[in-house]
């Protein structure tokens, strides 16, 4: 059967499921054209995901779809941004179309939850990857940047850590889990992960800096240290880490995987000690869990780890794709 | 040497050099921030180039750099936009240093050649490819779509076509040019094609559809034709062709590749009979060469080749990646 390139692309992913009035043109012409309200900033992110690196070469189209999309909507939520338009290029070694069907239903799943539109990309014969440029809009002047903590900040993170660390083991068969509820909570906190998007945009007017955790908290926490001129005081006692977790690992192991193991995609924010009481109401709100596990101190400290009320020495590091 | 991924982006990519007012946040953050007018439009395009399909493995990095972003460019072009930011994907087997900044100084000449800013991206590990989304910015109320070509409206090309098929030919030992500069004539249309930023701005308002040439005229402008529901005639005798194409081809050849080779990041774009005089000032003035190749008809009599005053039989067809 002949099936152009641009048959492919109007039969799975030119569809007009959600049509947002900012999108002037979408899908079919060389660009897509939008607008933009003159009191709200573009924030815009680029994700590329390569097969055997990023992603299992095995796994489901349905999941790859999911979460290539969570993991772009993730560095939005980290600036407190509202999703609107995302741009797709899709590299594919060959024409499968429930591949193709399975992967596009999943992704508009998710687009169509947040409102977004598909604006356009570009599909192309080769090694699977795909590369996605999301783009949300913030009100002027409230974005969440990596560079706002100071000295006494209080660190936080949402949710639980290193869950996804341990789904990505159950699969690579490093880790059996026989308790069917455990396994696959661990397998969906690594294949299906939550954006934070509500809690970014209730982070706003609260925190003093945000970042999400792709690469486990204390390899992304030093970006913010960075960038901010801060140190850090870290507790390891106050680690977040879920009941199956703690069940289905050693104590040193799920250490290791809620600190340096990734892909867990919640945030880890500063807040000043001022907003902490609103921090408490807002975040309420939105029904997530977040845990204070850290203060920001001096640059000159670095960042330290403490257990026990003692320094513990730092042994871990992030996941960093070139490090040799 | 140790060399992490984030140093990588830092060192060839994080060049302060080009700042642009409308950019509040640029590389370094979860997500870049942009401001805009709201008078205009954005205008969004995303490019996909993979090693051994939309270039040759042995390409220079200089070359690489150019081009992928020359033809990025192209897509604004076509739409009438100011070029603006640009986000890169970038995916390499290996961290290969005089090949990054081969790539990146290229790349930036261009960026900086057109004010542009590089805004953020993705470095990762994998078969070479790389993903462009470009934004560019247009008045409200005046972009050049594919949709809005009428019965009666002139076709134009910009430029000559061909050149850049011949090039790929000589690339590929399938074209011996013994004369250098015919040879680096065509090996230039092919590696360093020519974004038509200032002709797409001065046919904003005379032009009533455009598109750039990627995959030969043929198969583009059948793009126009399906979106503006129209046919065409096409002036076979018209085809413009460069010099050194007409020297080192058969004129059969040269019209092969003029009408289905190809890469040559021309215009091709409509005008209605009363804007004929005004589009020769506008573009006379930009410099750049352009002939009326032909004229939209009703889409009944679909797209007729017109040679000597008789009709031809379409034999060519434009490249498509998935066509089996």
């Amino acid at each position: 059967m002949a099936c152009g390139e641009f048959d492919l692309i109007a039969r799975y992913f030119d569809r007009v499921r959600s049509v947002r009035r900012d999108v002037a043109v979408g899908i079919g012409d060389d660009c897509a054209l939008l607008s933009v309200d003159e009191k709200k900033l573009i924030a815009v992110s680029t994700d590329t995901l390569v097969s055997g690196i990023h992603f299992l070469p095995d796994i489901s189209p349905a999941d790859l779809g999911y979460k290539s999309l969570a993991v772009n909507l993730s560095d939005l939520a980290a600036m407190g941004a509202d999703p609107a338009w995302l741009s797709l290029a899709l590299t594919l070694p060959e024409v499968n179309e429930p591949w193709l069907a399975a992967f596009s239903d999943s992704l508009f799943d998710l687009l169509n939850y947040y409102g977004m539109q598909l604006i356009g990309g570009d599909t192309t014969r080769g090694p699977l990857s795909l590369t996605l440029t999301i783009q949300g809009l913030i009100p002027a002047g409230s974005a969440l940047t990596r560079s706002g903590a100071r000295i006494g900040d209080w660190i936080y993170v949402t949710g639980t850590l290193g869950d996804s660390a341990a789904g990505l083991a159950i699969l690579q068969d490093r880790l059996t889990v026989a308790e069917k509820a455990d396994r696959d909570y661990l397998l969906s906190r690594h294949l299906r992960p939550q954006p934070r998007i509500l809690q970014g945009q209730a982070l706003r007017k609260l925190a003093s800096s945000a970042i999400d955790l792709s690469d486990g908290v204390i390899a992304d926490l030093q970006h913010i240290l960075k960038r901010s001129d801060c140190g850090a005081r870290l507790f390891l006692d106050e680690i977040p880490r879920s009941a199956a977790l703690l069940r289905q690992t050693s104590m040193e192991q799920s250490l290791q995987w809620a600190l340096a193991g990734g892909e867990d995609y919640e945030l880890c924010f500063t807040v000043p000690e001022i907003n902490r009481g609103a921090l408490d109401v807002a975040l309420g709100h939105t029904g997530a869990d977040f845990t204070c596990i850290g203060q920001i101190g001096p640059k000159s400290e670095g960042i330290q780890f403490i257990s026990n009320n003692r320094p513990v020495e730092n042994i871990w590091l992030g996941y960093d794709h070139f490090r040799e």
